[in-house]
């Protein structure tokens, strides 16, 4: 039974991709071969790398002059690529703080520069986003880091953030892809293909030209960026089986109506989903109402009591991986793109039914 | 039609592992989810995890005091990650230069620490490997580091230097679990996992436990090997599929005789084709007979000229991915793991017809 997946990431991929990999798994194009045991440097997987970049161009709106990188280590790798390549040891940077992760791209990036922390939200919980205008940039930053949307804790910027000229870098692991995005507005995005994009093992980074060609001595060739651009992101052999599963959902994507539609759908999802909780009194989520975030929607129980009963009968109806990150505890649902909103209504009805029983 | 694959990495499969992956592409372990799906951090991948390693373990007997670790990037990943974690900048670290790989390997070293090229075979046209006990060893390195077998040019040590106390450090890319191995000769093995191992996004270190904790300020920590010891390979999302068929190909390798078969086979496979090479008064190989890699065969025709014509009919008889790498030209059959004695037959038989007919 196909269940509806609500993990974190490695998160649910659209069947239809699933489908066609199982279909073609032997005998890729014709070759007689997987696409797996085929050579990086081969013409047809450099046409399928070619049209892996130009989905991306043409779905996410990227504007010439930017530069689009496949690496790997994930977004960590990247915590420390970012500092690596856009600012010199004596470089202040801004970060953002507004969660686990921000915490931990923080946590690098002091090893390889000056950060400056412009706004804290731990004094809430984490359960807000700093409001517009109240950035207390340093003056003459390498860039502003921020996490646009934070999976544990479940909150999310509803605006981008204003940093004038100094480049603005967002690890949009969680977002990318989920919504329309005006990328002019950054000078560096980054993300983990494995929410909304395809399997673990891809980090995708999108970095305006005239940021690259400027890593310090020092930084491994894996992680520069003027490197990397060089040899079309195989520097070293990529994970071909994840660029060819992204490809895949690329194109699922695109069928779907591209970002515009996607984004009313993962918006319709998270509303339902909120609503659902807001309306009863015995669900509850943490987070401010303007910075909730529509990909990762955490909760809790009235009585806590209740958490394993209700994430074993959850599995029984096929509602997995509801369990929220082992830091904060209670519930956790993500709803990436692949998520139905028939998968978002089924989770409502039952825990309607949960709470009609345990309430 | 399943072709034999010559291709030097990626590279060819065994069918029985595409079969399973297949058979459970869209419900793995009963989960109703792909395993591409699942949460790195559910019991069901910690469990695959474990058994990764534990296969590891057992199958190339790695010795207790040893960490494995399985990493991103690729072994050009650790042509950084080895000077970063054993090296000062300070230090001096020996190279032997055997040919492409080792070249990289120490130009990247050269960003990090000082390189002492302690043999360097390029006078041969990298055609030979320095003789045991003519190394010229540095006083005091840091450690020695070699590429048991060149993938381009197509030699192979068919010894393991003696270093003294100083750790041997091996890219063995091409080699690792393709023949049994005595790893305590080593401090530190490493190995892109896409030859005999599994499909690309995968490279394995090996690496003796005195030689962990001694990161240098400023290592990437996904390039740390204690903060990767430590999370169990899980400081970041590891590419959970890739590391699924890895395991899958160490059952399959298990359930062949291990690597004391293999080691036969693999033996079995390269005399055969090497002696068809030499028994030919068309086709050559330029590699000194001592120190023939069993893993990549380059040759070359009588005539140069008849190489498309070659490579286009040796295709359309199910034998790939047969051309020489771009720097050298003409042929080139690897003869990983996954290549049965079948396809090495039909290579030669088919290289024989084509002599016959053009020589």
């Amino acid at each position: 039974m196909r269940v509806f997946n609500f993990a974190a990431g490695p998160a649910m991929l659209p069947l239809e991709v699933l489908d066609q990999a199982r279909e073609e798994l032997e005998d890729w194009q014709g070759s007689g071969m997987s696409v797996m045991e085929v050579s990086h440097r081969g013409k047809p997987f450099v046409a399928l790398a070619a049209q892996l970049e130009a989905l991306l161009r043409e779905i996410a709106s990227i504007p010439s002059g930017y530069q689009v990188l496949l690496l790997q280590g994930g977004a960590t790798a990247q915590f420390a690529g970012v500092p690596l390549n856009l600012a010199t040891a004596e470089s202040t940077a801004d970060y953002l703080n507004t969660g686990s992760w921000s915490a931990k791209a923080i946590g690098e990036a002091k090893r390889y520069c000056r950060v400056h922390v412009a706004a804290d939200e731990s004094a809430s919980g984490y359960h807000t986003v700093p409001a517009p205008g109240t950035l207390a940039l340093a003056r003459e930053a390498a860039y502003v880091h921020y996490t646009p949307n934070e999976t544990i804790g479940g909150v999310e910027f509803p605006y981008v953030p204003d940093t004038g000229s100094v480049p603005l870098v967002a690890d949009m692991s969680s977002t990318l892809l989920s919504r329309p995005l005006d990328v002019a507005r950054f000078g560096l995005i980054y993300a983990g293909a494995q929410k909304n994009i395809g399997p673990a093992g891809l980090c995708i980074v999108i970095v305006r030209e005239d940021l690259i060609g400027h890593a310090r001595a020092g930084t491994p060739m894996v992680l520069d960026y003027q490197a990397m651009a060089e040899d079309g992101s195989m520097l070293n052999t990529p994970p071909t089986f994840v660029w060819y599963i992204a490809a895949l959902v690329l194109k699922w994507i695109k069928a779907q109506g591209g970002l515009a539609a996607l984004g009313e759908r993962n918006r319709a999802k998270a509303e339902a989903l909120y609503q659902a909780i807001d309306g009863s009194g015995f669900y509850r989520n943490p987070v401010a109402k303007a910075c909730r975030s529509w990909m990762n929607v955490p909760f809790t129980l009235a009585k806590p009591e209740l958490d394993k009963g209700f994430l074993a009968e959850a599995a029984a109806a096929g509602l997995t991986n509801l369990a929220g990150h082992r830091s904060v505890g209670g519930m956790r649902a993500s709803l990436y793109n692949a998520m139905p909103l028939a998968g978002v209504r089924a989770l409502i009805d039952f825990m309607r039914e949960f709470e009609r029983r345990h309430g």
